[in-house]
Parts: C-alpha cells; structure tokens; sequence
C-alpha cells in the first residue's frame, strides 16, 4: 500500500472541484507549490501545468524535469529543450488531455508572456482564473499549515521583543541597520528569511503605509512602525508594533496607538465562524471612526495569510466572504498623519470553533520592553 | 533650467518607439522600474502604469500614492483606496488618454489577474508584449548601467575567490551553509544580497543544471557548481567557477572541465559587433560536440543580464538577434553527466566596437585557491 502525499491529496480535491469543461493552467507559483510540492521562481520560460478533472501534465524545461520527478509526486514530465518551440509542447499536451477549450482558469499569477501564448492556442475557450477554485480550497488551513504559521508567528514575536528590548540603543542607527537586525534575530531563533521586505518606518516615513526602510536615522522620541516577519516550514509570519525606543512620544502619539490598539481588540472579537470579512474590517473601522481618525485609516483591515503572505480572505469593505474554521488572517488597523507618523497594530489569527487564536503575544504597548 | 532625470529621458525614448496606436500597460516590473525609477514587489492590488506616444498616466493604491510622487519624476496617481473597484479608475485613465482600442502592449510579467481585467475593458484591442518595444531599448545597456554591472561583477568575484580559498575547510559543510558564507561574503564587500537563489550543486547534484542547495554535505574530491552573484545599484552579477575543495577529482572531471573551458573561451572569441546570438552559442556548442559531449549540454550557451538576471539578447540556437556595443550577457557552456557531476564556467560579457569586454576574472581553473 502506497501512502498518498498531502500534496497529491490536493491535486484529488482540486480536481474534484472542476467541472468537466474546466481546465487549471498553474504556473511557477503559489498555487504551483500547493498542489505540487515544487517550488520554482517565476522566468522566461515556458513551466505549465495542466489539470484537468481527470488528468495531470506537466511541461517543463529539460533541465528540470529529472528535479521534479524526483522531488514530488509527478512521474511525468513534458518536456523540451533550449532550442525547441515550447508552445509545440503544448499543444501536444493540450490535444492528449482533450484540451479544445471549454473553461481555462489561468494561474493569478501567470506572466502575461505565457497567457498570451495560451490565448492564442486556445481561441475557443473561456478564460478565467485559477483563484475561482483553489482559493476555496487554501482558504482553509489544514493542521501542518497551522502549526508552521503558528510557528513563525512565535519567531516574529521573539524577534521582535528582542529588537524593543535595545532600547536606546536603536537610536541613531538607520532604518535599513535595524532591518537587517531584525533578520539577524529572525534567522538565530529558526526563521528562513523575511517572508516579505520588512518595514522600519521612522518618524515621518510611518505615515506612508507601505514604505519599506532607508538610510533615515532614528531619533528619540521618534516613533517607528516595525512589520515583518519569517518564514517557517514555508510559511510565513507577518506582525506589526510601532514603538518608540527612547524618550516621549510626540503630542497626538498616544491617542492615536490607543485608538488602533481599540480597533485591533474589537476587530479580534468580531472574528468568529458565521461572520463576514466586510464585518471584521467594519469592528475595526468604525472604532477609529468614532475617534475622528476615519479619513486617516488609508487601508484595509488585513488580509489572508498561507503560502502567500497576501491571499483570501481579504478584510475589507465589500467582501461578503463568510469566515470559517481553519481561515488564518491578519487584523492591522492604523493611523497615519501626513508628514508627522503613523501608528499601526497587527497580529495575525485564526478562525477557531468559537472564536478566533491569535498567533501573535508580543506585548502591543509601544515603551520599550 | 531643469534637468531631466534618467528615468524620465528613457520614457521619453520608450514614447518615441510607440506607434500612434500602440499603448504600454506596466506593472511592478523591471520595465516599470526602467522607465520610471519605482520599485515594488507585484501583489494582488492594481498597480498599472499607461504609456501612450503622447501621454503618461499611473494607476495605483492611495497608499502608495505619496511615495510614487516622492521618489520619481511622475506628478499625478490616479489612486484607489480598498473597497473602491481599481478598474473603475482604468476605465476613466483609458477615456482620458483616449485609449479605445489599438494595440495593447502589456508588462511581459504582468500577471494573469490584471491582464484578464484589462482584455475585458478593451475588447477591441489587440494585445501584445511590451518587450516588443521595450527589449530594443534595454538590451543596449548605458554607461550607468555598465559601471553597476562590472561592480556586481567585482564583488561576485571576490566572493568567488574567498569561497575556493578556503580549501578542505569546506569539506563536511552543508550546501546551504556554503551558499550562506558566499551571501556573507558578497555583503561584506558592498553586495546587495543574492541576484538570484544561488546554486551549490555537489556531486550527483551538479548534474542537475537548475539544482539550487540543500542539506547534502560536501565531500573531498567532489566537483562542486558554484552558481551565484550580488547586486550593485539595482544590477545584478552571475558567474560560475565548478572547483573541487580538496582530494583528487573523479575520472573524467578534468576533461569535461577542459572542454567546457575552451567552449567559453571559443563563445567569448566569438562575440563582436554583427554577429547573432545563435552563432555564439554554436562557437560553443561545436567545441562540446566534437568532444563527444553534445547530448551532455542540456541548454542554451546564455542569457541577457540587465535589471533582470535573465533578459534578452538570449545566446540560444535560432535567435538571430544582432550583437551591438553595449548589450550584455552571460557565456556559461556546461557538460552534466547524469548522477555522477557536472561542470560548469560563467562569465558575463559586454559587446564592444571590436569584440567584448569579460565581467569576471576569477581563476577559472577548478582547484582550490
């Protein structure tokens, strides 16, 4: 008896999923790796999987198709050569499969360099994308997932308690030196690298969400928006504290960190089994809204988190997704003043039976630890 | 009088080479990143850049908004907030720049989430790739350009140096260990990190073309890949040395290295203003082949390097593209024998008025510095 791989578990679910005029085209992508096994960077050229209700193929570079067979589950590849016409490849694979056109669900994150391709081999088909039927289905967190985001939220959290614990001493080194700190301590307790370019925001650059960090010093009094994470077993850990490592805070600062710390609190206990995404970004929204910050809010609630570190479910206005046990997300409201700084709280949880866990316990408050 | 910046110049150059019906669509990408200066990480959010022959417009996130008009020369986002439809603000872009339909050039890495949506906004457009317009201007690098490459080149090599001057000390190290030291060394020296996931194939792995490193140990006597380079101001380095760190090598390395050595140096030869692409990589292939190893060169002789690590002119049978001062790329000739090892030797290369110039100078002999 042959024990089936979790990967090829979901390959079975997946097809399950399709119906039988519906064709799945994975790229070198999340997607890829959830249903394979096979990680691969994205490139110039032409990797696509095709899954079909029934059916399973793969055409790959020659270079790669001993490494696939040998690393996952596949004990098929077609594949050519540098040199060769991929795209004769593929509509060999295509015509094998049945493949005339029906309903093609293009990986999300297919380059257009090869959708283009797949267009023009396929012009009787419907496209659409992938996401239609496998969101559904990574949405839901199986118990090995949970437990390496649970651990990668435990090596965020000591990271991050660490880096607080420096105090003054932070003072004066550059956004970018306590970036790469950070990494430092992330990679000494287990983690593997960031799991996204970490943000070190001072001052005036934490009221620019997505600012990432520079050659900007930190001074004292000065508060800093510190979101990263690691990843663990693959994936990743994501959280958010805006602390401030030596002197007091600016005027308004702390109003605004309470207001936010208020919001993540009420949107954590909206989560639960039953309740809509649109519901949990609305607990956090309307908190910051009654503070007279509403206009100050420039983002969403958060977002889904698995092999991506942004994927379903969204938490935002609009999306009636309902929440269901084993959907992992974060809740990260914040504040932001033009030109002075931002505040923003972010842990990351998961829906239970009966509520939500959070994976993230370093504590929120932002004086040094 | 103001001065131009570089960014802007390029736009200008890319307007010129649009026809009157043609219109660019960008998204986070090193074409992106060519013509304007603003790097990000592609994700779910829509982030669209349009470059008609007259005009210029950028769809983006209103997070993002700020720091688009901060750090480049552009003047005005079309910006989105979460919770309003991205593609609403498109359609009012295409209206304003008079975009109906037309040939649509889109981002080659645009992902398959955004040109859907796009295809389905401009039914009556034809859709193409934007490296249809845009390879012509980046494959003849500048002076900016080529001083960024030649110091990532530097670095690599230095590294490359350091790494095979530690001899039998790197014996009994794990691959990925080694792959951390090089990382190390490369930062030490002003790197910015991998170019890309670097390659330590061992033994049987180095058979492998696009193995990267894992947890096998390294042996005495072993032939090992090194694959790896740094980046410098944006621009990445990419070489290959194949050495062996102590102990005699296997039967059969030595001449497989001879012969892999004089299929780089037959390529670099080979490479001046006029010729194509493919005849470089046939001065390589040839000298393989008539030694009996043809079939053991499982691809192509190399790729374009610039923003992207992979990028045109490709060095690959059939790719009659003409060489021209100022286009660079790699030369990396390989022989793989299946299960036992493999050999591998990298240098990039500048075309010049009268032949070219190497990037690397590292000992391209195998034995331990």
């Amino acid at each position: 008896m042959t024990t089936e791989s979790p990967f090829e578990t979901r390959l079975h679910r997946c097809q399950d999923a399709l119906s039988d005029d519906e064709t799945l085209v994975l790229f070198p992508s999340p997607n890829l790796l959830y249903l394979t096994g096979f990680e691969e960077e994205p490139a110039e050229r032409h990797l696509l999987a095709f899954v079909t209700p029934g059916d399973f193929a793969i055409v790959a570079p020659e270079m790669y198709a001993d490494q696939i067979i040998e690393e996952t589950y596949i004990e098929r590849v077609d594949a050519w050569a540098d040199g060769d016409d991929p795209m004769a490849v593929v509509e060999d694979v295509l015509s094998r499969l049945g493949v005339e056109g029906g309903r093609v669900l293009l990986d999300d994150r297919m380059f257009a360099l090869f959708s283009l391709d797949l267009q023009a081999a396929l012009p009787n088909a419907e496209f659409g994308l992938a996401s239609a039927v496998l969101d559904d289905l990574r949405i839901r967190k199986d118990e090995g997932e949970l437990d390496a985001l649970r651990e990668a939220g435990r090596i965020s959290d000591e990271a991050s308690e660490a880096i607080r614990a420096m105090g003054a001493e932070a003072v004066g080194m550059t956004e970018a030196e306590l970036a790469a700190e950070i990494g430092a301590e992330m990679e000494a307790r287990g983690g593997d690298g960031f799991s996204f370019d970490p943000i070190v925001g001072s001052g005036p650059k934490g009221a620019q969400p997505h600012y990432r960090h520079g050659d900007r010093e930190i001074r004292a009094g000065e508060p800093v928006i510190l979101d990263f994470g690691t990843r663990y077993d693959g994936y990743p850990g994501d959280q958010t504290r805006t602390v401030v490592f030596d002197g007091e805070p600016p005027e308004e600062f702390e109003r605004i960190h309470a207001v936010v710390h208020d919001a993540l609190d009420a949107a954590v206990e909206a989560v639960e089994p039953g309740v809509t995404a649109a519901s949990v970004d609305e607990a956090a929204r309307s908190v910051i809204e009654e503070a007279g910050y509403g206009e100050q809010f420039l983002h969403r609630t958060g977002h889904g988190l698995g092999l991506e570190v942004h994927e379903a479910p969204y938490i935002v206005e609009g999306n009636e997704t309902v929440l269901e046990p084993g959907m992992v997300h974060s809740i990260e409201p914040g504040i932001y003043l033009d030109g002075r700084f931002g505040a923003r709280i972010e842990d990351i949880v998961v829906v239970t039976e009966d509520g939500c866990e959070r994976l993230n316990h370093s504590p929120r408050t932002w004086e040094p630890l």
